[in-house]
């Protein structure tokens, strides 16, 4: 009988979201006079309309697909140069920035990259024997695709105890805590990739340019690789904050960058991200030849051999983000976000519940109250305020002990979740 | 330094269709006044307009997009239930099928789900040791993707040279000649995993109920997993011919099915297809403990952690294409393709060249003149007649000594070309 990839049993419980997902539909179902008081909070998912001038290009797209003359078949793997260009002119070079446009590489979402970069990486590195081990480092809370996707891959072990620190073995977890404001310290022994993500999913914690100088100096002193996530670098609003690692000196020849359309366009529904990968990065073929391979060729190769790129009328609307209409439509809607934000932050805040984020970031992460792990409250919250978060223990150990409120949502919801909170906080 | 994947540098040259660009680009530069008289037969693209059916259904996706009330964000990582529903619904259950809804997964394209399949499976199995060995069959001729991506997991040793046979070390090679008529006959050995696709590409070939049951019978036997690429289903005319490998007894406990709306549908820039996984099909977890485990679960599993689904409006767009005019309108192209198939295949035959395909198939494989290898060929039509067509030793060592002519393009270009040869030819 034909072997599975034995790595994916390893993986504990379900993926988060679909967990939430179900006990939402379990409680919705058994008391279907509250399923429509449900509010959700949890996944992050956006609930504005998509700007207008992405939908006018994504229309003037489907009707040049209509037209024999205009019609578009299979596109170059790595995206339309005009929107390569598009992008990196806006993102980076406008900003002094040194990205070419082959440099970028469209997908049809971030999520996506931050399992695919492992395809041109050694992987399997557990296994006894191996001699091109790639040790990696991750953050302890985290998004759980960085973790899972590592599992699957075999860079890791088992899963550890809770008693024995939870994680998997095989993984360095970099611990985000109060203490150091959620921005993990570079660690003390050798690594050879690193996930970072600023603005951070889950904590809303920002990097400042002296702590993330400090990360490419580690990585470039240890030739290690970051895998940097920038998903929400659209809501930093403190120009002294970096939004791109290319920012700091270095960072051409250690980081690659994930981007995405999601929580800036609100394109969570019509999947558009892209990844920077610079042609200065390289990698070790081997233990023993010493030889030298750029990431960026083989980023090429695995696009142009997986993929035939990202679907024609989304490309139109990513770029059309860019243009002056859609820039000042993008920022209306980074700002409703982050009021959505403040109002939260400042609603459990006054609560007496001590929180992070909320600021520079669509995520604000609060502590549980005393006596409460984050399932118990996730429960607490759904079933007694029917409001859904997420619990922090979903983004690993660390995460134990808070919870991520989300401000992609209404104002009015939003307003009602703070009411709701206060009401169950008092009672 | 980090490790990349050592396994990509086995990778022979460039991926078939980029080198066929990178010469046609360069011919083009070379001699601008005869750039405009190209006609491109190489990479298999449609060139009609996308059905009036699919447009309307993805304009109106849009549209929702924009209004607040029918925002649609994260779509479910498998595809919307009632897509699901509408294509396991006629392609399956309407032809006396049994797959439920919940075993149609979707992608952004066949060629994706092609490579994607392999993270389920155990791979790396050349390294010394390995006890989880999957012996992997792939058809030569063949789409290159099997096994470039089968490299790229590292299933293979290291290329051979043409004079030992071509392809790669610990790959199973199965001889598609014109002895067999180009469908490979069962091996003799045991093989774990086997890449079949028919209607066939390159060669045009389609496999009848009695050598597609031989297949099943050996899988089952072998408790081998056969993948089955169906891109081109929509071109069998023959009611004789299967469809789908699910019509033959067994084929739930031994196959999973591509299929892609690219080549019915014109969707090569739209990008949607969808992979079939029954629920029944079980794979091994290890060599020692004998445990079995379900791939739909795996898959799954792989699917909700790695991507978030499918551009909404390119869901809608697939979805229509099963109302009656969207199939009224598929039916109109697929009949189109399939008079242009005619046209070359009847004009090529006249000029004492043997041919295949071309019937049930959108692609007519040709038998390079005497004296030519398939390089030398496609130089020669590109340089004298300014043709593009496939060069058969891209898709394997079989291939050598033929040609692919695609018949997607206009009647008029078709009929150009047949021009053209007869002009070549009698030069």
């Amino acid at each position: 009988m034909a072997f599975v990839n034995a790595n994916y049993l390893k993986l504990q419980a379900g993926y988060l979201f679909p967990e939430i997902a179900r006990r939402v539909t379990q409680f919705a179902e058994a008391n279907p006079t509250m399923a429509g008081r449900i509010i959700r909070c949890g996944i992050g998912d956006v609930t504005e309309p998509l700007p207008l001038a992405a939908r006018q290009a994504m229309h003037a797209a489907i009707d040049e697909l209509g037209d024999r003359a205009t019609f578009k078949g299979y596109g170059p793997p790595f995206g339309y140069d005009s929107v390569r260009k598009t992008i990196a002119e806006h993102d980076y070079r406008g900003r002094g920035i040194a990205i070419a446009d082959d440099e970028i590489f469209l997908s049809d979402g971030s999520k996506g990259d931050c399992g695919a970069i492992l395809d041109i990486l050694a992987s399997g590195g557990t296994s006894s024997g191996a001699t091109n081990r790639n040790v990696t480092a991750i953050p302890d809370p985290v998004y759980p695709v960085y973790v899972d996707t590592n599992v699957m891959v075999g860079n890791t072990g088992d899963p550890r105890s809770a008693a024995a620190g939870g994680g998997y073995d095989g993984l360095v977890h970099l611990q985000s805590t109060p203490e150091n404001d959620f921005v993990p310290e570079t660690p003390r022994q050798h690594v050879d990739v690193i996930f970072l993500c600023f603005p951070n999913n889950p904590t809303g914690a920002v990097i400042d340019r002296a702590r993330l100088t400090a990360w490419v100096d580690y990585a470039l002193a240890e030739e290690a690789i970051i895998l940097y996530d920038a998903a929400y670098e659209a809501y930093i609003t403190d120009p002294a904050l970096p939004r791109s690692i290319y920012e700091i000196p270095g960072a051409r020849e250690c980081a690659i960058e994930f981007r995405s359309f999601s929580k800036n366009g609100g394109f969570t529904g019509v999947r558009c991200g892209y990844t920077v990968c610079p042609k200065s990065l390289m990698g070790r073929a081997d233990g023993s030849s010493g030889r030298t391979t750029s990431l960026h060729a083989l980023w090429s190769r695995r696009w142009s051999t997986k993929s035939n790129g990202v679907s024609y009328p989304v490309q139109r609307g990513a770029e059309a983000l860019y243009s002056p209409e859609g820039r000042s439509q993008v920022q209306g809607l980074v700002d409703f976000y982050l009021g959505n934000a403040r109002v939260l932050r400042e609603g459990v805040s006054k609560l007496g519940l001590r929180t992070w984020g909320g600021v520079n970031a669509p995520y604000v992460w609060v502590e549980c109250p005393k006596g409460l792990d984050s399932w118990a409250l996730f429960d607490r919250m759904l079933t007694q305020a029917n409001v859904v978060i997420t619990p922090g223990a979903g983004f690993g150990r660390c995460g134990e002990g808070f919870f991520r409120i989300s401000a992609f949502n209404s104002r009015a919801n939003v307003e009602e979740v703070v009411r709701r909170l206060a009401t169950l906080a008092h009672a």
